[in-house]
C-alpha cells in the first residue's frame, strides 16, 4: 500500500523502492505512531471530520494495533513503504473504508516529525535512568574509597597527591552536565508539530493545543514551515549524546590506564575481562576499549547528520528521512554503554598499596614552594628554588624527602628543620580545602551534595 | 621569561618551542586575563598572602597592563611563551620582584579555563546582540512583505501557497533557538574553576566565592580535577555555533535560489553581489554562497574539538591548549556573518509578481481533496480522486482549474460547479488557520508573538 | 563457546557480552573467514603442525561450512561471541577435536585483519561495477543528447552557453576519478597479516608468501606489530566512498534543480519518483534527495573512524572492532545510491525547448568583450565595456541582443555593425574550441576519449 | 581595484565585502599566481593576443612582481579584493594598460584551482621532506636499539615480548603509507585547469599542453565545467594529513604511556619537555600531546572541506572560496609536527632495564601452549591447559616461570622437565622468524629493507 499514486502511470523501480523504503528503522516509531494517531483522531472527531462513532472504531482499531505493537505481532506487508502507511493499511484492514478518514488533514511530515519527537523524549528519559545507574556507582564508590591516597595526574605525569574518592567525584560532575543536557534537549524536543500539514498547517479546525495535552508535549509549534523542517532536537540529542559518550570515553581511558601491569591501580572483575584467542595470560578490559571507541562513531554520527542538513533549503526535503537511523544506532549503543560502566565501577578491585607506592616525594613540590611562600619567598622565586631542590636530589639519587636539610640550605638559607614536615602526603591533601579541592573535608562535602544534587535534578 | 625551568637542564628545541607557543592565538586573552589577575590579587591579599601595600602596588600595575592591552600597545617580547607568562613578565617590570607573588597558589591549568570561559561569555553577548540584528531584519521583512502570495516548496517542488512572512517567520524560529541555546551555554559556562590550582584546590585559603562574584561567574566549580580539565562549555559553544550556522545556510540556500533566473522571487542589492572577472553579465550573490560555505567549516571546527576531547585520561593535558583556536576562528565568523545577513535582508528586493506567476492550480489539489472531504468523501479516496484530476488535467494541457466540471465529475459524481470556488490562492491560505498555519491571522499573531518574544529573551 | 577462558574464574557479564559481541555485524565475513581458515590449515599442513589426513579433515569440512555460509543454512549458537568463534564452534562439531589445532600459531588479530581484508577488496569490486554502470549511462546521455544546449551556470547564475553533453561529461570526470581511487585502495588493501599472530609474528614454520597467493593477496605485510593495527585500508575505503557519495550528491542536486518547475529542464521518469501522502499533485525527487543526504552520513562514518583511531597506543585494541560496521554500512548504501542513479539518468526525459528558453543573451558578454578584444582593446577595458553594455541593455528593458548599434556605439565607437554577430549561442560555443571547451569537436573528442579510459580502467 | 563592475551600480558593503575578501589567507599564492601569469602571458602570444614587445613588457613586469613576493617587498592595496586583483593591479601599475591584456580569456574560476594546485604539489615536496625525516629518526633507533626486548602489547596489557627495534619499525611503516598518499595525491594534483575559463573554455586559441609544460603539470584537464569545480585534491591532501597526523598521534601517545613514571620506558630530552607553572618537579611532553591534539583538529578540518563541498551544484559556487584556508592550515601544523616529531625521537633515553623488568614469565604462556602443541596437545586444549598454569601461578604467588614441574604434570602430564626452557625471552622472540615477526634475523631484514624503500620511494 502507497500513500499517494493517483497521478503516476508507472510503479517505482524496485531498487528507488528500496532506497526510499525507511521501513527497515522506522518500524521502531510503530507505537507511537499508533499513539499519535488515537490523539489525531479524537482531534478530527472534535473538529467534525468523524462522527463519534466513525471515532470509536478507528480508536478501538488503533488500540488493537498499539497491542500487536506491544506483544510484537504486528505483521508487516512487503507493500509497507514506512511505518505510517503501514498501520494505515492495517486501521483499513481491521475498520474497513473510515480508516481511510484518519489522515484528513495530516501529513506524514507533520506526522513524522511528531512521532520522532514522542520517541526521542522516550529514549531521554530511558537514557537518563541509566545515566543515574553510572552516577550512583561513582557516589558509592566515592563514599567506600574513602582515604585512599593515589597520585593525581597531569599530562599523564604525577602531580600532586589526591584522594580516590575526589577522582570519582571529578568523572561525576561531568556526567551530572549530561544529565542536564539530555533534560535541557527533552524540554526543547516537547514541542508539537503535529497539525502543521505539509508545510502550511491544516485547512480543518483542529485544536493543536488539546493535541499538545494529550501527546505529553508543554509547546505548540508556532510556524508550520518551521515545523515540518526542525530537525534541531534531534541533533541536540546527538550532540549531548557525544559529549556523554566522550565522558564516558575519557571515564574508560583511564581505568585502562590504572588496570594496566604498570600502572596496577584497579583491576577490572572476570565479568567486565576477556581473554585472548592466542595468548593464555592476557586478561582485557574490552569492554573500557569498546566504550573508548563508541565515542569516536557517535561524533561521527553527529557530524553525518549536520552536514545531512547543511544547506537544505525548502521546507521540507526527504533529506530529513536520514535523521533517524542515528539518533536510533547512538540511542541503542549508549543503553549498552550506560549499563556496563555502572557494572565496571561497581565490580572493580581497587589496589590501595599500589596507588601509595606510587606517591613519589617529589609531587609535595609545589608544597615545597609553598612552604617558602609562607617564609616570605615571593612565589617565582619559591618555585625556581624547589625545582633546584628537585634538581637536586635526582642528581644525589635521593628522594626529594631524604634530601640532607644542608643541602636545602645550600640553595636558600630560609630552609630550617621544619622543612621535613613538608613531606607527607596526607598532610598536603589536608590542606587543599578550598571548595573543590581534595581534603577529606571538603571530599565529603562533595559527596554530600552529590546525592542531593542527584536525587533533585 | 618562562614560568618554570629550575629541574631543567637545556632549554626548549625551537620547533618544539613554536609547536607550544600558544601566544599567536591566546594573546587574545590579554584583557580577560588581566581582570583575572586583578581578582586573584584581592582574594591572595584576603588570603594574606599579600600585604595591603603589595596588593595596591600589584593591582595597580595589572589596571596599567589592562589599559596597554585595551590601548594597543602592549609589547610582547620574544620570550614569552603564552599569555600569562607574557602578564606576568610585564607586570615585574613594572612592579618589581614583589610581581613574582601574584602566582601563589593559583596554576596556569585553573588560570586559563577561567580566561577562557570570560572570553566566551563575552562572545556569547557580541554574537547574541548581532544575532538580535538578524531576527529584526526577519520581523521588519515579515511586516513589509504582509499580503505577498508566494509557492511553499517541499522537496523543492511547488507543495501548497503560503504567505512570503510566513517564510521569514519560519527562519525567525530557528534563530531563536540559537538565541536561546547561546544563553544556555552562557549559564553553563558561568562556573568558575580559579582556585582548583593545577588539579587539587590549592592550599591557601582562597575565597573562591569572593572570586566568583568580583568575576561575574554565578557558580564555583565543585571538583578541582574536573574543574581544570572541563571543556564542555567550549564545545557547547561551538555546537550552538554550528546550529546556527546551519540554519543561516539554509536560509542563504534558499535565497541563492530564489535569486537565480529560474525563480527570480528576489533580487540581492547591489551591496551584496558580486561580479566575475570574465563574464560582465554576471551578479553573483557570494556572501550568501560563503554563508552555506562557512556552516562546513564550522562544524568541521566542532568535530575537531570533540575528536581532541576523545579520550584524554587525566586530569589536565595539553591537548586542552588546541581548544582556543576553534573557538575563536568560529566567533569571528559569525561576527561577519551574521551582520552581512542582516543586511542582505534589509536590502533585498523582493518581485511578487514573479512569485504570483509561479503558483500553479495543481498546488490547490489538496484543496480539492479537502473539498471531497467536505462532501464525505474518505480523505485517502478523496486523495486518490483528486490526483487523478491532476493527471487529467495534465494529459488535457490545461490547468487544473480550467478543468471542465464534466471532467471532474467523470471522475467522481460527488464533483459540484461549486469546484471552481477552490481554485483561489487567497482563500487557500486563508482556511489554514490553525495555530503556526499561513492564513493572514495567524501570520500577523506569530509576528506579533515576536517581537514579544525577542523583547524577553 | 569461546577462544579463552582458562585462567578466568567467572562469566562475562550479560550486558558486557552484549557490548562485546560483534556477531551481529561481523557475520558478515563469514565466507572470507573459511576461505582463509581453508589456507591456513594448509599454510600449518606445510609446517608440520597437521598430518596430510588431517589436514584433509579439516579443509573437507571447512567446505562444508563453507557451503553452509553460502547456502544462508549456517546455524549460529547464542554462545558464539564473533564469526571466529562460531566456525571453529561448527568444526569442532564436524571433525571432532582435531578441529582445535587448527588456530594454531594464529590469532583473532591477524585472522580478522585478514578477513575483513578480502570483505574490502570483495566489496571494492562490486562497487566498482555498479559505478561503471553509473559512468555507462553518463556517457550514453551524452551521446544522446548531443547538440541540446542550455546555460552553463556558476554561482547557480546562468554564465555561458554549453552542451548537456557537456554537463553529462563533467560529471563523468568526478567519477571516473573516484574508480581510480577505489582501485588503488584495493591495492592498498591486498597486504596479507596472516602470519602476524596476535602482534609479534608466530613462532611456526608458517610460508606466509604461500598464504598471500591462496589468499589473493599481492603483498605480504612486513611488520607484525603494524599489520595487526593498521587500518589505513579501511579508511581509505571510507574516504573514497565519501568522495564518490559526494561526487552523486552534487550530481543528484543539479538533478533535483534541473527538474524543479521553475528550471523545468528535465523530468524524472515515474519510476524514480514519488508523490505525497497529502498533496496529490506533488511529484518528487525522492531518490536524489536520499542520495544527496547520504553523502552527509557517508562523510561522518569516515569523521566517527578517523576519530575511534587517533590516539589508539599499542598495537592491538579491542577499539579497533569499531571498524566493521562503517564499512559495511556505507558498501551498503553505495550499493543501493549507484544502480538508482544509473537508473534516474537512464530514464529522464530532457526539455530541450526549455533549456534554450533559458538561454538569455546577456550569457554572451564576455563573446561581446572579446569582439572588443579581437579589434584592438584590452580585456579588462573590455570587460568594462560590454559590462556597461549589459546595463545600458536592462536601462532600456531590451535584449543585450536587441539593443541598437548606435547604443553600443555611444559606449565605444570601435562597436561595427558585425557586433550582431555575437550573439549567436552555437556560434559561441563552437568557439570554446580548446580541450575540455564545449565546443561539438571537443565534446565529442571528450566522449570517444571516455569510452576508452572507461574500457581501459 | 576589482576586476569587474561594470553592470553595477553601487559599492560592496564594508562587511560583505571583508567576508569576500579571500586576501588574508590567499596572498600565499603570490608567487604561483605570478608564475602562472607568466606562461598565460606566453600562451597568449602564442595566439597572437599579445605582440611580442607586449609580452616581453609584461614578462618582465612579472618577473619584478615575483621577486617583490619572494623578497616580501610587495605591497598590497586596501583594495585589493584577491590575490589575483593584487597581482593584476600591480601589473598595471607597472606595464601600463596593456597589463589589462593578460587577463583576456582566463578566468579567476581557472586561475585560482591553477594557482592551488601549484601551491599543493610544493606543499606535498616540503611535507615529504620532513615526513623522510621522521622516518630517518625511526630507522636510526631501530639499529641503535638493536637487542633492546620489551614487553609488546595489545590492549595496552602486556602480551608477548618483542625487539624495540621492531617497534619502531611498525611506526615507520605506516608513514611509509603516509608518503605513498602524499605522492599518489601529488600526481591527481598535477592536472592543469588553466584553459577552462569560467565554466566553458576559451574561445581564444590556447595550447594548454604547452602551458601544462610551462607550469609542471604532467596532465591536462578533459573538461572545463569540471576543471573549475573539482576540488578532490584539496580533500585528497586533507586526508592524507589526516592520516598522517592520526599515525604521529597514536606513536605520541605511545610515547607519552613509556614516558610516564609508572612505564618508565623512556625519557624525553629536556629539549622536548616543558614544565609547570606550579609543580616545581613535573617534566610534561607537551610536544607529544599536541601531536595528539592536532590530528583531532586536522581530522575536523577534512570533515569540513567535505561538509562544505557537499551537495554544491553548478560548475563553480563562491563556497570552494573555502578550501584554501584548512589546506594552508593543515600544511603548516604538519610542517611544525614532523620535524618536532624527528626530533623527539633523535634525543630520548631509553631504560633498556625498565624494559627488561617489565617482561614477565606470563608473557610467555602462549609459548607454553605452543610447547604442548610440539607434544602434540590441539591448539585450543593446549591454550586452556596455559591458561590454568596461569591461573594456579597466580594461586600460589610465584611467577609462571617458578611453577614446580609437578603443579604443571598435575595439569597435564605430557608437561616434562624441559617446560623450563620455555621461559627464555630471548628464545621466545627468536622463534618468531616468520617475514614480519620480531626476531633478530626478521627485524634486520626488516630494516634493510626499510632503508632500501626510504630511498627508492
Amino acid at each position: 500500500m502507497k500513500l499517494w499514486g493517483g497521478r503516476f502511470s508507472s510503479e517505482l523501480d524496485s531498487q528507488a523502492a528500496q532506497l526510499n523504503n525507511s521501513l527497515p528503522f522506522d518500524y521502531r516509531l510503530g507505537e507511537v505512531d499508533v499513539i499519535g494517531s488515537i490523539a489525531w483522531a479524537k482531534a478530527i472527531q472534535k473538529a467534525n471530520i468523524l462522527t463519534g462513532a466513525e471515532s470509536e472504531v478507528i480508536i478501538s482499531c488503533l488500540e488493537r494495533i498499539l497491542a500487536e505493537f506491544r506483544s510484537g505481532e504486528f505483521d508487516f506487508s512487503p507493500s509497507d513503504e514506512d511505518i505510517h502507511t503501514a498501520v494505515e493499511r492495517r486501521l483499513t484492514e481491521l475498520a474497513g473504508p473510515v480508516g481511510g478518514k484518519l489522515h484528513t488533514g495530516r501529513s506524514r511530515n507533520d506526522q513524522v516529525a511528531t512521532d520522532f519527537r514522542m520517541w526521542v523524549m522516550q529514549a531521554i528519559d530511558s537514557l537518563v535512568g541509566q545515566l543515574v545507574g553510572v552516577l550512583q556507582a561513582l557516589g558509592k564508590r566515592a563514599e567506600e574509597d574513602m582515604g585512599v591516597l593515589l597520585p593525581g595526574y597531569t599530562h599523564t605525569q604525577r602531580a600532586q597527591p589526591i584522594y580516590l574518592s575526589h577522582f570519582w567525584m571529578g568523572h561525576a560532575e561531568a556526567l551530572l552536565r549530561d544529565r542536564e543536557r539530555f533534560q535541557t534537549c527533552k524540554v526543547h524536543t516537547g514541542v508539537l508539530p503535529l497539525g502543521s500539514g505539509a508545510l502550511a498547517g491544516t485547512s480543518f479546525e483542529i485544536d493543536r493545543e488539546f493535541l499538545a495535552v494529550e501527546l505529553g508535549f508543554a509547546q505548540v509549534s508556532r510556524n508550520s514551515l518551521d515545523a515540518v523542517a526542525d530537525r534541531d532536537f534531534a541533533v541536540e540529542f546527538l550532540f549531548a549524546a557525544s559529549l556523554l559518550a566522550l565522558h564516558l570515553s575519557r571515564l574508560a581511558d583511564a581505568l585502562i590506564l590504572y588496570s594496566t601491569a604498570e600502572f596496577g591501580f584497579i583491576e577490572m572483575a572476570d565479568a567486565y575481562s576477556t581473554g585472548s584467542s592466542l595468548m593464555p595470560q592476557k586478561k582485557n578490559a574490552d569492554p573500557m576499549e569498546l566504550t573508548r571507541a563508541k565515542a569516536g562513531t557517535i561524533l561521527g554520527r553527529l557530524t553525518g547528520l549536520l552536514a545531512v542538513l547543511k544547506g537544505l533549503p525548502s521546507a521540507y526535503d526527504k533529506d530529513l528521512q536520514e535523521d533517524k537511523q542515528p539518533v536510533f544506532d547512538v540511542a541503542d549503543t549508549l543503553l549498552v554503554l550506560l549499563p556496563v560502566m555502572a557494572g565496571v565501577l561497581s565490580t572493580l578491585s581497587i589496589r590501595p598499596q599500589k596507588m601509595r607506592a606510587a606517591l613519589d616525594p617529589a609531587m609535595l613540590a609545589t608544597d615545597l614552594a609553598d612552604y617558602l611562600v609562607h617564609k616570605g619567598i615571593p612565589f617565582r622565586e619559591a618555585h625556581h628554588l624547589s625545582g633546584r631542590a628537585v634538581r637536586r636530589s635526582a642528581e644525589l639519587g635521593v628522594g626529594l624527602n631524604e634530601l640532607p636539610v644542608a643541602e636545602f640550605q645550600a640553595i636558600h638559607p630560609v630552609f630550617e628543620n621544619d622543612v621535613q614536615e613538608v613531606f607527607d602526603f596526607e598532610r598536603s591533601a589536608a590542606m587543599h580545602g578550598v571548595i573543590g579541592g581534595t581534603s577529606p573535608t571538603q571530599v565529603k562535602k562533595q559527596i554530600s551534595e552529590f546525592w542531593k544534587r542527584l536525587a533533585s535534578g
